[in-house]
């Protein structure tokens, strides 16, 4: 196994037999809307608070990857799990109903691609037949840890993002049908010097762009390589920042660039930049992405989910957003 | 690569080549402090808050470990750091200084074994020549986070326990001078039914018994063939549970057993059932086990660091207290 700078290569190529997507009625909505798994008109999933809601909802999404995978839970080496709020709740409450072997991830929005990273070098190095990767998010537990309570109905400004209320979970194995993980590239952090956190998506779109050119230069590939590109939930305003640093850098995304956060809404929902959170490239993952691979209309894809890991208490104390980005590389056995 | 059961094996050896501890007064004070790498007065580090002075710790000690070890950052293939903040934001900042692939992880207080975990399983897989594993906790941040403002003057039941002012980091590498990590056992999570987010001893208690149980019938072996075990900060009340909770299981521990947050103050120190936090186990894994191993005094130690995975907003919802236990084995070469 080379270590080539900040991108692992997984020669044995373990693969993503299965992917399941839990959303929300506004995410149901969508653009994605068919291509995902459950849509859930109740919130809170029947429970009595939102972040019960957002466990259930993270629970579902491991309990349906793992059927559609034909494993039992019990199957499962390992839980690769994290979530956006604070101290990992809904991933550890979830995990708590979960008899597998568990490892806490915190990536902010870009978790997903943490989580696959490393259960893929995991089986890709056989400490694991099989692994699982599961990330969400909810609107309402988010926009209450981090910015106001719903009932304050605060004004937004145009750039900003609309968490998504979504979980997913992929099943990684060292057998079975389905793209192959064959590479991971692992985030520096970086800051850019944005103090707003409202604008999140200008924040993190230097860390995509320096995990972009990474795997570029890594991998000796170029944006052409791939038959799509996506970023986790950058947003609008930040995918467009996105296209411009990387054209500066000489790498043009074109066409085959898209943003999983501004895929999530259309316009007429009023969710400003696009929808952001953990569960965005999560659910995108699980089910546009491995779909459109699986349908082979997608040979090689690579996503780059994006994290600002500012918290409140660092706004309030004035610090600028640094962010992260990893990604992976996903190619069908040709 | 065998998968048993819980336990990963490493069988390349991977080392633990350097650690380095850096702590706050109280704890340079207590019956540890001669083995402390560096004791800081000032809990915020020369900054104006003390979560900046609890990131200036942690950065302390991985720049620390890196020049202990002869390296400098830049050759580090990867940190694996988390922290007890919201947002992870302690690791986070620090990462922001020190331009390497940076894995975010959350365990609670188990945290380090979890990064060690995962930085011996890919060093072992050849991903990476050497990692930095890193962790922290400060008793300012934690009281205000957790429980009340220091302000406030709050009593504390007697089983309560004291958050440790630490950081500490370890370098893992493929060669090199010091104690192998040979093993690491992956918790599942568990829930013992305790509501109380002051007795978290008790509800970590159950979480060390199962992984150490695991990592007996996993490798074949009993508490005997170890030198030392050391839970990660059980406390004195948790630790009698655990010892009880083994026992039942028929595993005595005996007098090779201690616990970490235990260890760290003096009866006359007035913490209570004794320390706990993220740095912990970081700062006596990388100072007096680390250093009792390279002096021979131990060649074999198992290492459970526990965690309480609840927030103040699920214990707020009345939830219980799910926990985890990490457990590593560390082997001199004979």
């Amino acid at each position: 196994m080379k270590r080539r700078s900040q991108t692992l290569v997984f020669e044995n190529r373990p693969k993503l037999i299965a992917g399941m997507s839990v959303v929300g009625k506004k995410e149901g909505d969508g653009p994605l809307g068919k291509y995902f798994d459950r849509i859930e008109d109740d919130p809170k999933m029947g429970k009595n608070t939102f972040e019960k809601g957002e466990t259930a909802m993270l629970t579902e999404a491991v309990e349906g990857a793992a059927a559609k995978a034909g494993l039992k839970i019990s199957d499962i080496g390992a839980l690769f799990a994290g979530d956006l709020l604070n101290q990992l709740v809904s991933s550890s409450y979830a995990a708590r109903d979960l008899p597998v072997p568990y490892f806490g991830l915190y990536s902010a929005c870009s978790t997903m691609t943490e989580a696959v990273a490393l259960a893929a070098a995991c089986v890709n190095a056989g400490y694991y037949e099989t692994a699982a990767c599961a990330t969400g998010s909810h609107f309402a537990t988010a926009e209450r840890q981090y910015r106001f309570p719903l009932e304050y109905g605060c004004q937004r400004p145009p750039y900003a993002q609309w968490t998504v209320t979504a979980a997913g979970c992929g099943i990684i194995s060292a057998d079975g049908d389905g793209p192959a993980v064959t590479h991971a590239a692992i985030g520096r952090v970086v800051d850019y010097g944005i103090t707003d956190a409202n604008n999140m998506g200008a924040a993190m779109a230097v860390a995509a762009m320096d995990t972009a050119i990474a795997v570029f230069v890594d991998t000796e590939t170029s944006p052409e390589d791939y038959d799509a590109i996506f970023t986790g939930d950058l947003g609008r305003v930040g995918s467009e920042i996105m296209r411009d640093l990387c054209r500066e850098k000489g790498a043009e995304l074109g066409q085959r660039y898209s943003d999983c956060g501004e895929m999530m809404f259309s316009a007429k929902q009023k969710c400003y930049s696009g929808g952001s959170g953990a569960g965005c490239s999560a659910s995108v993952l699980n089910s546009f992405i491995l779909g459109k691979m699986n349908a082979r209309e997608y040979d090689r894809v690579l996503l780059l989910a994006t994290g600002a890991l500012m918290s409140p208490t660092t706004s309030f104390q004035g610090e600028s957003i640094p962010s992260v980005c990893h990604g992976i590389i996903l190619e069908n056995d040709l």
